[in-house]
């Protein structure tokens, strides 16, 4: 391959320097008390992702001949708005495949930074075939999300800022899908101070890079299911996999749960958004995946665009397992009054109910009886014991969980 | 009233410098594109609120034999946390009175940066009575959120970051509640620059300043009621009600809707968390509430701790008024197959379907009919139009909506 060098690092560095904007380091001291945490907030640099970091370096580095064909890309998220932003802002036509079942809201994005979309009928793969297609046809240039020298040098440039932000930093987490970011991050660290750890995440549900390096050999994973859809990728990329041999430390990987609990905590205790991908870091080592205790880590949060209708379901998610809401069945006789008393005895303790749904007759009750479900927000666990246990002693029979 | 000075709040960002963090200006294109924007991130300040900069100045004032006494505040807010910390910092005790009914993430937040809390029976006038109380009985000195000029100092260093930010800036605006914020930040830029616009903005079910301007007289409101429960304040202070007729321009409100539309953009569009008093400053600018158009202008989030339940209550209705979400009860006939057509048509156009519910007999339907009552996810208002006349075609009527 390639040799990627610092100084194409810097240089890229340079060339950005009027683009995107240098991210803040935030201290996080709740993810994990045992280290010291601080978050690369990425999810806060324009576009939402690092992304346009690799995409505009690449893109600014092509031939006026090259430029004056256009640039495609094909991608349902981060890439897209990168890829369709940097071309844009060197005055050059961009062309974004995406699969037509991608979320309006992605498209829109991606219309507002500039682009022409082509939605093509099928999957991912579908958009891609179609995308080469047009670049043989048109005369395109190709932008690849991760496999790229230049792309990887753009995403390199975090590391350079991360060194001069936190130069007695010790240990970096960043998340892995094809691993553009990693190669990038870990080339320009790894080549400043060899004594800096760079750990790589990816999601269990797509352990590409993770199998790839236990094997030795590129794979390519049958299917990929995770909630951060940024690093669903099902296979390293040449470049990508001889970076990571070469200079990340380890790679781990996290569950959707934990990733669920990631991106409450970015929301609870720093008011950041992120998307799975970009939490998945923050997972690692909330999680002790990694070994950092006792260490300067950074957390490389790496975007921040996650569909609203996902991070509500991530909420529900958070709030049930911290107790703070709660659903139940309970058996009732069909007479009157009975309604009033469970809500008397939830009011008076507090519990906010949101909703609730009354049925007669069910299978497994007696013919008589109705079964009424009650959605309600509590406290905390005792908080849902304490009603529960007030309930039963009132005589209300408690069906489910 | 004692007379604050450019001096004091000059001194109180020297005392400030180790403690806080000077929070990012973030611009903001898409909140209003007639204006140019610009947000101050006071949500990503350490606590989550901009509080902790008046708390810790006046804490840090206090003589030594006040400071052996401690401090005592009431609050279920942003206030707690602020005199928590900087009395911590300061080294000395602090303790706090909630109402009972405070959500447990406070009380823990509050205990979490060293304060002693206080749980009172009843509302926050009972604990509000309770802390003089004490403070009566004890000794320690009563810390006020807003009306005290210390405080007023410490709130006005934001003045000072921003014009040091932006050197150009030519409008502000910013939450009012009591009244402390706004006081400090326009004291500081109309001495420095009075050719600098500062507009308040208050929540429409709590317009205590703006009422008590119209009428040249401090009001106290009989209710209040919001979302915005960080600016909730029946009542302004005497000191902030005379810096308000002083310094600032004019004080707009926004409904509740306006804010929730506001949170959801501050996530969508910048990866910030705000809660509802963050966001009002932002619902202004968006909805045309105060005369910015052509201006640099900033809108003050002053903080981020909104309850996640509180949150996923906004992103629902959210997604509902954005069509991305939709409820539907379809009479059916109580035939088998029926739910299966239904489900194929809601499928083969792309929508999701999130809970179902299948009842017979209901009052205003038919003895035989069934009514099904869907909630799914949708792309937009014209997805829900699609699946819905669809549905209205293969001869089923839809009942509600």
């Amino acid at each position: 391959m390639d040799m990627l060098t610092l100084d194409k690092v810097y240089h890229a560095k340079h060339v950005l320097k009027q683009i995107i904007r240098e991210t803040e380091v935030i201290k996080a001291p709740k993810i994990n008390p045992e280290a010291e945490v601080y978050l690369k907030t990425e999810n806060l640099q324009i576009t939402g992702s690092f992304k346009v970091r690799g995409a505009y370096y690449k893109i600014s580095q092509l031939s006026d001949e090259e430029k004056s064909h256009g640039v495609i890309a094909c991608s349902a998220g981060n890439h897209a708005q990168g890829v369709a932003l940097a071309a844009t802002k060197n005055g050059i036509k961009s062309i974004i495949c995406l699969p037509d079942g991608a979320p309006i809201s992605k498209v829109e994005a991606t219309k507002g930074y500039g682009a022409e979309v082509c939605l093509v009928e099928g999957v991912y793969d579908d958009a891609y075939n179609k995308a080469l297609e047009l670049r043989d046809a048109h005369g395109y240039t190709f932008i690849h999300p991760f496999d790229d020298e230049n792309v990887i040098a753009g995403q390199g440039t975090i590391g350079l800022e991360l060194i001069e932000q936190l130069p007695d930093l010790e240990a970096v987490v960043v998340p892995v899908g094809g691993g553009g970011l990693i190669s990038g991050v870990a080339f320009a660290l790894k080549t400043l101070n060899p004594n800096i750890k760079v750990y790589g995440v990816q999601a269990s549900g797509a352990p590409s890079m993770v199998e790839s390096l236990a094997e030795d050999k590129i794979k390519c994973l049958a299917s990929v299911s995770t909630i951060a859809d940024g690093i669903k990728v099902k296979e390293p990329g040449e470049h990508t996999f001889e970076y990571c041999k070469q200079y990340v430390d380890e790679i781990v990987t996290v569950t959707d749960d934990e990733v669920s609990s990631a991106i409450l905590a970015l929301i609870e205790q720093h008011k950041l958004i992120s998307e799975g991908a970009g939490a998945v870091s923050v997972a690692a080592v909330m999680f002790n995946k990694v070994p950092v205790k006792g260490k300067k880590v950074v957390c490389l949060v790496s975007g921040g665009n996650i569909d609203v209708t996902i991070l509500s379901r991530v909420i529900k998610r958070g709030l049930l397992k911290s107790g703070r809401s709660d659903t139940m069945a309970i058996q009732l006789e069909d007479k009157p009054g009975q309604l009033l008393g469970v809500s008397k005895i939830i009011a008076q303790l507090g519990g906010n109910v949101v909703s609730i749904h009354h049925e007669r007759a069910s299978e497994d009750s007696d013919i008589t009886d109705c079964i009424l479900r009650i959605v309600m927000e509590t406290r905390d666990f005792d908080h849902i014991k304490k009603i529960r246990t007030a309930l039963a002693d009132a005589g209300f029979k408690i069906v489910k969980k």
